[in-house]
């Protein structure tokens, strides 16, 4: 355990640059009890961890570990009222062809807010998803508030950018499945036998034309009329439980 | 209509006052054409309205309305990009007479997040929930972020504040369902034939012992051995979604 107390402090500096994104090719800031032993859990590097904790400190041993204070921990957080623990890790690195054998495949278009990520990724994870593919622009799946918003989940479930032509390969072995608000398929008949892709467009324009083409189905949850649509993180909770009641 | 091109404008200062809780007692912000538009169906006093946009605020001849440039209108929103409308609106009333009626009811326990309680406002009203009552000490329900959350919803479905003996009260009428993570009873076995209030609790604690020992049943969301728990937004959306099906 080494002391740290001052936020001129050379590895402090070199933290809080993984607070912008062209920083975290490699590492990641990871923050909180439940993200840092998630992260142990996936058998990821743990490069550093901090806290201001001596006491919590001592049940990571076996790692370098830097006893710091509130000062340090507010400059190396990304919120305003610090975690406990605060942790730089190695990015995981998943593998298009891992996702092969995958039966249960989530894919999300264009998402752009990183709270909205999160939530979906940790929805995913609780109904049994076996891999999240990013479509198009997608925010960084890395950062702090996406890792936040998926509270714990964010190293449970692989997560990979995927190209047209790579979901083209798919389409040979996978059923592809829009979501879409207008769809004459009620989710509650969701069919689960084969593998498949099921996958949700962004709040602002749903699925791109591109992967429409691709799809096979779409099926849409049933509301209120005149509601326009629920937000994307909600319609997806709902789809993936339907989809999880009917294994 | 009437021309406004500085920011130091009484009606401008007044109007940015209302960014602040306190001072919205009487008056509110309603930012964005939906949530304007929805605030005149649903007959609110409307006494202010600004654009940059002239051909816009064309629409809305019947009204006070203000032609601004787009530094006014940066300092009146309250988000980094304005919408392209604002409206000063009176906020509605709701008296808790007029739940007694209401068959569909959602109770919202301390809920924190301006964000989470915008999106459950949405999705109640997609599923056709009567009334949101909000129980202990809750976020603004009239804040920007709740009503940009709501997506246009904010004025559809009427929501009260409501305390320990008011329930009392409701118990003799309304069957009080408790939403917990462990729950013997799946929320798809769900029954909706007496009228309801359904309980969330927070997402840091759960639903408090006080509303606990008042309710009749509880429901749970089936999902995934060790995964602790969705975002409460999703997990409102699930539950609320269900009770729809059965209706």
């Amino acid at each position: 355990m080494i002391e740290i107390t001052s936020i001129s402090n050379n590895i402090v500096k070199e933290t809080t640059k993984l607070h912008i994104k062209k920083y975290r090719n490699e590492y990641i800031i990871v923050e909180g009890k439940k993200a840092v032993d998630g992260a142990m859990e996936a058998d990821l590097k743990i490069q550093h961890i901090f806290s201001a904790n001596k006491d919590l400190l001592k049940n990571y041993e076996n790692f370098k570990t830097y006893l710091t204070n509130e000062k340090v921990m507010e400059k190396i957080s990304t919120t305003e009222s610090p975690a406990s623990i605060l942790a730089v890790v190695k990015k995981p690195k998943n593998d298009i062809e891992g996702f092969k054998k995958f039966k249960k495949i989530a894919l999300l278009d264009n998402i752009k807010d990183a709270g909205n990520l999160g939530t979906i990724i940790r929805s995913a994870s609780a109904f049994n998803i076996e891999g999240i593919m990013l479509y198009g622009e997608c925010t960084d799946e890395f950062s702090p508030k996406t890792i936040r918003s998926a509270a714990g989940n964010i190293f449970k479930i692989p997560i990979i950018h995927c190209t047209t032509e790579q979901l083209q390969e798919f389409k040979k072995t996978h059923k592809m499945i829009a979501t879409v608000v207008n769809s004459p398929n009620d989710i509650q008949n969701f069919d689960s036998t084969e593998p498949f892709i099921i996958m949700f467009g962004s709040e602002a324009d749903g699925l791109c034309s591109e992967l429409l083409t691709f799809c096979n189905i779409s099926y849409t949850i049933p509301m209120k009329k005149n509601v326009e649509s629920l937000n994307l993180a909600v319609s997806a909770g709902i789809v993936l439980y339907e989809i999880f009641k009917h294994q």
